[in-house]
């Protein structure tokens, strides 16, 4: 056939990054290899005889030097800083300060100027958070938030990395739900928007047949597919129409959601969370280095403190975290609000057990059922249930999991308390029904570990 | 302090599934190894001094028969299909046929009975997809599902590998956004719904300050980062408000979309398509013996055919396959609507190219700018896109891409040509102000691949 078009297959489709030019140490001084660059400028220094540029692609917090002599050196004249560039040379050992190699420049292409180079606001001085939440296309290119993305990349992967290890499936499920698998009723609600660009194509009103909303949980669809598969995670955005802006309420986020059966205990749950933290916590980066010390050392310090120490976290009842607060509070430590058995933990009241009592992570348990979602599972002492949140010095509440209500009369009950109609939820009755079985989930909100 | 609970962190947090036993592999006829399985029973067959049942947990497509005697026996009683179990016992040689191990139970622990028994639908007989369909919690509890369950999640995890080891970063977009990056119209509003459990707390109706959208793709936001990261991809749901009902016309799918900087070519693109695709299919999988063969047998043969040839797979431009589809038209071959230049592909007309003409995979190139979103780049003759669609035999379009125009002036152009306002895609053409830059990009509908 006329039009096959053979591809060699030997060589990469893609060129190689600086991160992989500086891990690969492949310069010696008698024939050093000629490579290819492809990155922004970060900042270049002219003189007379000889330039220097800071070369970033973003594949790591590390730069490249590149060194521009003879005709390299006219080809720098229309180079500035946010100049995109391809640069051909060779790869030598660097006898200037900060750097082990350096490219010493054949040949520049100079891909994409920056225009104008005066007004690119990116420079040595950082950008403060609210310009760049005004200014979305810099964000990136700046040290301190491409640091962050590269940690969540990483953070995410190792993650997966953990689960999949331990035999979990990696399942999708459905964004727009007619569920509210919480019963909390901060939804948002779906329908399709009247189309300027189609109008004769505009999409009837009953799209769905019925009300449509987006998914504040995957819980309840992990738990039919933890009723077959055994263990199911997802990593899947989840939206709260909560009015609270803070970063502990946001209308959309990312959470990692596991469901699996045959569990007996919460500790098996919270080891199976630790487990996958200090996996994640334990791998070094670069990348925090470049995390702005201002606002993230308090946090980073807690982290690193927590995965040093190979001891395995505290884990305490909410009931004895009460005792502990109401001492404290007895022997002349003040909170705003009194802490009492059957009130919600104030953030001061966590802060104080995970900073002050525990001084490191910590797992507290069995919360009052009137506290929690439906469908945890009841202890036999007809009050608590057995679920755990993990707080963690200076990050908050990272995690959170519950052994599930397996046993039908009891989640009918709990469903009547909270005033769910049981059809709603016909779908999780009809799994115990028929799959009975002893499940458990949890909730890991990775986006705290490392945020703006 | 008196609440520190240490526990032993010799043992996993989770016990050994079936796959994980049945791989292995530690029988030994002296001193076979007493082990502890969880499932459900998949059928049940009781004789006077002897039992047999197959446990399946899902973790694979392979299930475990248990032999109950003696002790073990009386406890059967109770057992029926669809119930849950822990067995206690030996991992034996098999001496019946069709496994090579089987449990000698010691111990029978009912974790679930299944109520009632009598009228659990999942027997010998499979359940057809429309029953399926009414009843989702039994969905993930038939064979065929459960592998296409773990087909996909193998499939996104080996997706995310190549991209992983080709240096790209994971990242995660906004799902709720007053972009269209399309330019289709065909987009969900989203409004926080009038909550019937909180009413007091009904958040405002001008909730995010302006209309909002489910996203109907995460390039834009992609090539932003792509402008500092150089390499990203995303796993993410999109949305369109179609009215077609199909399964290649879905309201709410999962795509891996990737953008990239510094490409030359949109052959360099496919490259890396046919590089992701033959890295995940060629991994074996048991799964797909249990896909119904009525179902699927076309598109598996075709897949198997697609990765067992080392030949680089066809790259034709659009150009070419119109000529040959007139010259099919010319010798006889009834198109229902004649094939022209200028006009869109139909589906007849790419199940030609790809099943008669090609008869493999195929990378149709360089579509005219009229049947392509804005932001492809313009070829030299003015006329066409440097674009790609990924063909393949009775599976469809399952990947697509293109490079992205880069030049402010002809990416101007091309938004007013699609009716567009320049000023909604400021971020785009601010990143190509002051980050210019070579990018391409593409998407995978993995969902293609496995799919009812």
């Amino acid at each position: 056939m006329f039009f096959r078009r053979l591809l060699s297959t030997s060589s990469s489709p893609l060129p190689p990054t600086i991160r992989q030019l500086l891990a690969s140490k492949t310069t010696s001084a008698a024939a050093p290899p000629s490579v290819q660059v492809n990155g922004w400028i970060k900042s270049i220094r002219k003189q007379a005889k000889v330039a220097f540029a800071v070369i970033s692609d973003g594949s790591s917090p590390q730069t490249l030097q590149a060194v521009f002599t003879k005709d390299a050196l006219t080809a720098t004249k229309t180079l500035t800083n946010g100049a995109c560039v391809r640069l051909s040379g060779r790869l030598v050992e660097s006898i200037g300060k900060g750097q082990n190699v350096e490219l010493q420049v054949e040949k520049v292409e100079c891909l994409g100027e920056c225009n104008p180079p005066e007004e690119y606001p990116i420079q040595k001085k950082a950008l403060n958070t609210d310009y760049l939440r005004d200014h979305c296309s810099l964000r990136a290119r700046t040290d301190p938030i491409a640091a962050m993305l590269r940690l969540r990349s990483s953070t995410l992967s190792g993650l997966q990395r953990y689960f999949e290890d331990h035999e979990f499936c990696y399942a999708h499920t459905p964004i727009i739900t007619s569920n509210d698998s919480e019963g909390g009723g901060e939804t948002f609600s779906v329908t399709p928007s009247a189309s300027s660009h189609t109008p004769q194509d505009k999409p009837p009103p009953d799209f769905f047949g019925r009300p449509a909303y987006l998914t504040v949980s995957s819980q309840l669809h992990l738990e039919a597919l933890a009723a077959s598969l055994s263990r199911v995670y997802t990593i899947s955005p989840c939206f709260r129409a909560e009015r609270s802006q803070t970063s502990r309420h946001l209308a959309e986020f990312w959470m990692l959601e596991a469901e699996w059966a045959f569990t007996n205990s919460v500790d098996d749950v919270t080891r199976v969370v630790e487990g996958a933290v200090r996996s994640v916590l334990r791998a070094p980066s670069a990348d925090l280095g470049l995390l702005r010390e201002d606002m993230d050392s308090a946090r980073l310090e807690s982290l690193r403190k927590a995965v040093e120490d190979e001891t395995p976290w505290t884990r305490i009842t909410y009931t004895q975290a009460i005792e502990e607060l109401e001492r404290a509070s007895a022997s002349g430590h003040t909170f705003e609000v009194a802490p009492r058995w059957g009130d919600s933990l104030r953030s001061e009241h966590e802060q104080w057990i995970a900073e002050h009592l525990v001084r490191g992570p910590v797992f507290v348990t069995d919360y009052p059922a009137s506290l929690k979602p439906f469908y945890m599972r009841l202890n036999d002492d007809g009050k608590t249930v057995a679920c755990f949140d993990l707080l963690v010095p200076h990050v908050g509440e990272l995690a959170g999991g519950s052994l599930r209500e397996e046993r039908l009369d009891y989640l009918q009950k709990a469903l009547e308390k909270a005033g769910l109609d049981e059809r709603d939820y016909a779908c999780l009755t009809n799994i115990l029904l028929s799959f009975a079985l002893q499940e458990t989930g949890l909730w890991f909100s990775s986006g705290l570990l490392f945020s703006v």
